[in-house]
């Protein structure tokens, strides 16, 4: 893409009225805009990172067997009142239509997909099954400090498993603790987070939280130094040896709570009368399982994680683009090189039979009233893993920097590609 | 996908509270599933099919330059005071927070962009300026009784347009009326969808609806026999005459409105005060057009026009898969060859060095306990392109037929092969 065509420009200063490291910079560099208080915009560059972290996350729920459905935001007060969420769901935000009937607008999907999967599930042959969804969320979060980390309304990936019995849920359990693993791996935050027991509610010992290590975080976790899963400061206080291993070593630290598996067992499929048949024709409660993960606080929490004083640093898997070419080209030779190796990257491994490919994602630097140092510190800011720059100085070569990097060197177009792919 | 894997099963009767086609058969075919009125959860098959939708629309709004963001739902009620539309928008849901703070739930997105391109456009070099989302909108309506035609919550694209002047704007609206055009040639709707001429408000005489032939429409237009193009029923009366070719002759008929593009002028930009700068400094309102496609409308206009007595009959570019396999296999043989054509035609085309490719997608009726009988009804019903029958009968052969046309033939896996890439 053209940044000369792009939608938004950086800033020099951060909003005055954001606190968090993550708002800071995902404002300055133009990746969201805030409309209020935990209510963002997600703008081009932004929309490209989110898209990235959904397509990491829909490719492991599709390896654990997930379906992708889609429910709505609106949903009616009776299935909330089944459930009893409609009188103590604090952050619940309900509205009436014009003939008074009440809604909920959507803070959880439980009250929707408990009634859908009565539907279609009957007897232990529809089980297991498992639905997955992207979808915002709603919630009436008062307090919004933390940026994208903490959000009124924010996309949500929610997955809901439906099972015979407890040893199948359990079953499943433990693939989506791999699964959700894999994601945070995935998304570059692997290194910081740590499997985190947590209260497991009436039906379980323990849930378990993902939480990745950072100074921004508003949860205290307790890591265990034997085997670095950690315990949640709730649960802390009764538990005081680490449910995995056995270890009595601990430090605590703050951090980000990025996503979170639970055990529902019936408390859902009672109310709705969700049950199915065994062999002998028996009828039992269906148990449930469900598994969050919240995109814009998976965004935030690698900003948190990964920057610098000038900026972000994405990892690659995330990154809105994989390189960021700039053009400092003043005679017509330089100026030509970096022309036609934007198009080479752009273009790279199309076939001709016109399959699809998306070749390299090169974000292209042609501004031309722009200086050199204020295209650096774009750079910076933005935090595409490679810069690459073209200039009279660099006599048809190309001048390689790794965003995480400090040192830069001279490559040719074959030796770029190389690397880049 | 296996389809004795698939959360949905079909329902031979339909749903008694649904008097639409579209719902109706969607409904009972598995692709929707109704929470209230006018409130659908698109289920795997559904969703498939709004993904391809979306991929339509997107390649189209890339095209012509759009960039894609994505805006909250939840929006302040300031921003609907400063347009006026607080007040006099009828079905705008409204509600309020624990602090009695009042908020809009987006019926639509002029009251969110139109502050948001203020924050980046400052000069005529920021112009033109193209912005569009895939996000749901939210409208108070009482009645719902067209399926998914018409929902008080429904997935919209929504571009805005921003220029220097209305000239320009003109310019983008020609070329935003081809990039419908094609939306909805390749959706397969393009025979049936006519340019209609609508009320264009006080900025420009006319706007346009794009307005599908079908019996299920809720509008009436009046189709030029001349040139194919059409006048809304509202403003037929004062036209008369067709405004494009000059026509006197029209014909009467039902249509649905599967999109429209509207010239906004300064309506929006002037209450919240966006301006560019010409070149000699001046200020000037911006001049906007706004572009909307509502993607259920067009899943289920497609229904309405594309079905027999049967069941849906999908056009290939938005089938949720492009063939149906069905065995009837009782010997070792013919079950192993179902088996083996479901994986080859799903790997087709994936090269060895893992690059992405979707393969041909197939959705393979591998049920045991289902007779023949229901398995041909379930796939009349579902409306995929291609049938592909594996029998006994069939000895090492496939029996292809298309699901609009009646003949089956005998073909073998390389014919196949050849038909469906």
């Amino acid at each position: 893409m053209l940044q000369s065509q792009l939608f938004t420009k950086t800033k020099r200063e951060a909003p005055k009225d954001e606190e968090s490291i993550n708002a800071q910079f995902l404002i300055r560099a133009g990746f969201v805009d805030k409309l209020m208080a935990g209510v963002y915009t997600y703008l081009p560059l932004g929309l490209r990172v989110i898209k990235k972290i959904e397509n990491i996350i829909r490719e492991e729920m599709n390896a654990i067997g997930g379906q992708e459905i889609f429910m709505p935001a609106l949903q009616p007060k009776e299935n909330w009142m089944a459930t009893g969420r409609w009188e103590t769901m604090d952050d619940l935000y309900r509205l009436k239509d014009k003939s008074e009937r009440e809604f909920a607008l959507g803070a959880t999907h439980e009250e929707v997909v408990t009634p859908l999967a009565k539907k279609f599930i009957d007897s232990y042959k529809d089980l297991p099954m498992y639905l997955y969804q992207f979808q915002d969320k709603f919630r009436m979060e008062l307090r919004s400090k933390s940026g994208i980390l903490r959000g009124r309304e924010f996309i949500m990936k929610d997955l809901y498993s439906f099972h015979t019995d407890e040893k199948d849920l359990d079953k499943y359990y433990k693939k989506a603790m791999k699964a959700y693993e894999n994601v945070f791996e995935k998304s570059g935050l692997g290194d910081k987070t740590h499997i985190t027991f947590a209260s497991g509610g009436s039906f379980s010992k323990y849930s378990h939280e993902f939480q990745t290590l950072s100074e921004a975080g508003e949860d205290i976790i307790h890591i265990c130094q034997k085997c670095g899963q950690a315990i949640n400061k709730e649960i802390f206080g009764e538990v005081k040896v680490c449910p995995n291993c056995g270890g009595k070593d601990f430090e605590e630290a703050k951090a980000i709570e990025v996503g979170n598996i639970f055990k529902l067992g019936t408390k859902y499929s009672a109310p709705f009368n969700l049950k199915s048949k065994n062999e002998k024709g028996e009828e039992k409660d269906v148990v449930m399982g469900c598994y969050g993960i919240g995109l814009g606080r998976v965004m935030g929490t690698i900003v948190e994680v990964s920057h610098d004083d000038k900026g972000i640093i994405w990892p690659e898997s995330v990154a809105p683009f994989k390189a960021h070419l700039i053009s400092l080209a003043q005679s017509a030779n330089s100026k030509a090189q970096a022309e036609k190796l934007y198009k080479t990257l752009s273009a790279y491994g199309r076939s001709t039979e016109g399959r699809q490919n998306s070749g390299i994602e090169v974000l292209y630097d042609d501004r031309i009233e722009v200086s050199a140092g204020e295209k650096f510190a774009d750079a910076d800011l933005l935090g595409i893993p490679y810069r690459l720059v073209i200039s009279d100085k660099t006599k048809g070569k190309i001048e390689l920097k790794k965003r995480a990097e400090s040192e830069a060197k001279l490559v040719d177009e074959e030796e770029l590609v190389r690397i880049l792919t």
